[in-house]
């Protein structure tokens, strides 16, 4: 290996003075990922503006044996896009690839740049009165490519499906710096391996994102958002049967959260109000969309389908949103959880899934289990009813310490955590992916067939181990950076 | 590598006379595609009743070096499960696992071994009031693992998707024998590389695919099969376009065929009659279904659509199936095209695709082009319009001799045809896979980038290309069988 230096030189002299940057204070807010958890040292940060250029710092990186740490808005939740602190790897920063290179209305079809944000996106379908069916919190600074390689989810999967199903096409610069160019769409095509149903969501540890081809939808006519009083999570997922069997493909959300959640965000957010005057153990956050001219249609069918539920004794009372400004507020609830939670004290949260079917049993069960066996802690679950994808947050005993409490039984819990939901089949990253957070997790209770695949892989395609190292593959770092 | 007696032995010993033969009366039917295109010899047949026999046997096969070619229905379109002429090879028939393990009508949901024929698939789903969404013509010997092996597509593709939508959860036995399960079906997992798209469509060059679980739909409540004629397989895109706009999600099928398709069908079969009483250069075949409790709402909306049509001149003439009869009739004149165009003499046939955009221009531009470029061939494309998928053929000029012009001139058109679509951006396959009928030309016209790719995956995870040699992957006979 050559000196820093000589690849420092290099490196500039390849992207000049706005592509890479070794100034500290620069390269600084990039260290961390943004919830603080994740930090590292790097060598430099590039930003390259064209993928001729990410493919060329690619060969030279494996010219110098310099590790790559591909990172988009910086605001994934597992530490995917964060180095490490030895100082040996440069960001690779997509920001600055933020073309939307084509949009075709009537293929409903856009071919995007990495470093697009998600935002953005929607903003520009908007113009062709389309609509990109993928949103989640962060849209503000998610970046296609790093929702592409996190496989994101968000709210309205059960519909749509993850970010895979929303990629038509890929273009990534392998680990060689060769370019794979699969950006043309073609809705049939049987040339082989699907290379890449492999990229998305390898989180750049096989290759790094520069561009994508997506679908894209018609624009909605307009939507109906509910709010349900449940007494069970049982009862939530006969609602939500009764909804995909009435409300068919117009049910585009299924959202629940226990009493507690609701009860710390209305102490959250002080203009926050109850949508409903009663308690309820459970709540539901029903979500129809309408196509264009059937708007009037869809609102007469959803007070049907709730009557209906009414009756059938699925639901204790419900409402549905009046105007637009209400539907924002009810969703505002639901949006509000995580940062509700986290005001109240330190928690452990688990990103986690089980086949749909057992989800409601899941919640019922491991809440009270791991309350009991970690006393003075409360064990909530919400999200995604019908993905089977549980936002599972244990909150810290009173007076725990922030800091230290997620460092010791914290720690514990999440493992006891990780260990029922394999017991369920489930899966310890349903949507946030594994980075470097879960990656030891993965180690200890993935299958060690589908571990070895992984490995296998990973060698066969980045030999030297230059790929965002010690990220989702276990142990991968055994046949890392020679 | 021990003698082929030590292995025979073992091989009996392991699977018992039900589940081995060498016995070359049982063996021989199975050694040619059921076309006649490709024939090979074998070792012995395997008929595994078990995921276990299925891994023993390849742990067995691994230890003698003896290569497996895995086989469904032996029905496939591109010799993907016929041994080569060797002799060195088994052929592992799936056929004996033909249970279907579960069905969980609520999650709609079934988990159905390889060996499950598609026919029947379709049948069990019925009695749940559900359905498979995926339909092709050789239903009745396809097989559930070879329709995942080849991805295979069909005519409902347009609005459901190829086998890959329809894949849930895979259990696949690998190289080395071990078994990677991922049958349970999460919606969500985000543990790394996603293997199971890994396993689909690679034609059982990377492991053997065993088990499925598969996503089931509601039953239909109805359904309206309508012809058009069109001046233009162009006019055939705008209808397309039309279609896609106002029948939104209940628009299931869009096939397109040629006057001289359907006259040869016509004079193929002598009970069929013409949908249409006038001439027309092209004709479409038009199929949506309605929910359940939806058929006459749908039968309203259906002659709204075609009016509309008419009005707007994007259709000459068009009649709706007045019965489930007739709209059966509709659907044979279309799938009798092969066979009908079959009679008439030799032809090349291709399976290709590119851009649903271009596909009119591409039928448009080609066509007249081969027909000059050599004289007396007649081509026809006819096909999924709304997938971009064309099954492109040309016909032998008068008097050419079966056998000989196939492999004379028809290699060289074939060829050429190969080059056009590649040209457009196309796919030399778009749903009959590659085989070993189209393994060069892959090699001959697919982007290297991804050529090495699929061979550093070919060789991670079978070192000893022992698992369908000669397949899929051009080249990757060079590190076979040692």
């Amino acid at each position: 290996m050559s000196s820093p230096t000589d690849f420092l030189d290099a490196a500039r002299a390849l992207l000049g003075p706005r592509g890479f940057t070794d100034d500290p204070e620069l390269i600084d807010p990039w260290l961390t990922d943004w919830r603080g958890r994740f930090s590292g040292r790097a060598l430099g940060l590039a930003s390259p503006a064209t993928t001729t250029e990410v493919a060329a710092l690619v060969r030279l990186c494996a010219e110098h044996g310099v590790p790559i740490v591909p990172q988009g808005g910086n605001s994934g939740m597992s530490g995917g896009a964060t180095p490490d602190p030895s100082g040996t790897a440069i960001i690779l920063s997509l920001r600055r690839m933020d073309m939307i290179r084509e949009i075709d209305p009537l293929a409903r079809q856009v071919t995007c740049e990495a470093g697009v944000v998600l935002q953005r996106l929607h903003e520009e379908a908007e113009k062709y009165r389309l609509r990109f069916p993928l949103t989640l919190g962060g849209k503000g600074s998610a970046t296609i490519g790093g929702l592409i390689s996190t496989n994101a989810g968000g709210t309205q999967v059960l519909r749509h499906g993850t970010m895979r199903a929303q990629v038509l096409g890929l273009e990534a610069v392998l680990a060689d710096g060769s370019v794979l160019d699969s950006l043309t769409p073609l809705k049939k095509d049987n040339r082989g391996f699907d290379l890449k149903q492999l990229l998305i969501g390898s989180e750049g540890t096989l290759g790094i994102v520069t561009a994508a081809n997506l679908r894209l939808l018609p624009e909605i006519g307009g939507r109906v958002v509910a709010w349900a009083g449940l007494p069970s999570i049982s009862a939530a997922r006969q609602l939500l049967l009764h909804f995909e069997k009435v409300a068919g493909d117009s049910l585009e959300g299924f959202e629940v959260l226990p009493a507690h959640c609701l009860a710390s965000v209305l102490a959250h957010l002080p203009d926050a109000r109850p949508p409903l005057a009663g308690q309820h153990a459970w709540h539901a956050l029903i979500e129809l969309v309408a196509p264009a001219d059937g708007a009037e249609q869809l609102a007469t069918n959803a007070e049907t389908m709730l009557a209906t539920a009414l009756e059938q004794e699925l639901l204790e009372d419900a409402v549905i949103a009046s105007n637009e400004g209400q539907a924002e507020a009810f969703w505002q609830l639901r949006d509000a959880i995580a940062p509700a939670e986290r005001a109240i004290g330190p928690a452990m949260q688990h990103d986690i899934s089980v086949p749909v079917a057992k989800m409601a049993r899941f919640v019922e069960e491991a809440a009270p289990d791991i309350e009991q066996k970690f006393p003075g802690t409360t064990a909530v679950g919400f999200g995604h009813l019908g993905d089977g994808n549980i936002h599972f947050h244990v909150l810290a005993p009173k007076g725990a310490v922030r800091g230290e409490w997620e460092a010791s039984e914290g720690k514990v819990i999440s493992a006891y955590v990780h260990d029922l939901v394999t017991q369920f089949g489930g899966s310890i990253s349903a949507e946030h992916g594994i980075g470097q957070m879960k990656r030891d997790e993965l180690g200890r209770l993935g299958d060690p067939v589908a571990l070895a695949l992984m490995r296998s892989i990973k060698q066969a395609l980045d030999p030297n181990g230059l790929l965002n190292p010690g990220k989702l593959v276990p142990l991968a770092q055994e046949g890392a950076s020679p």
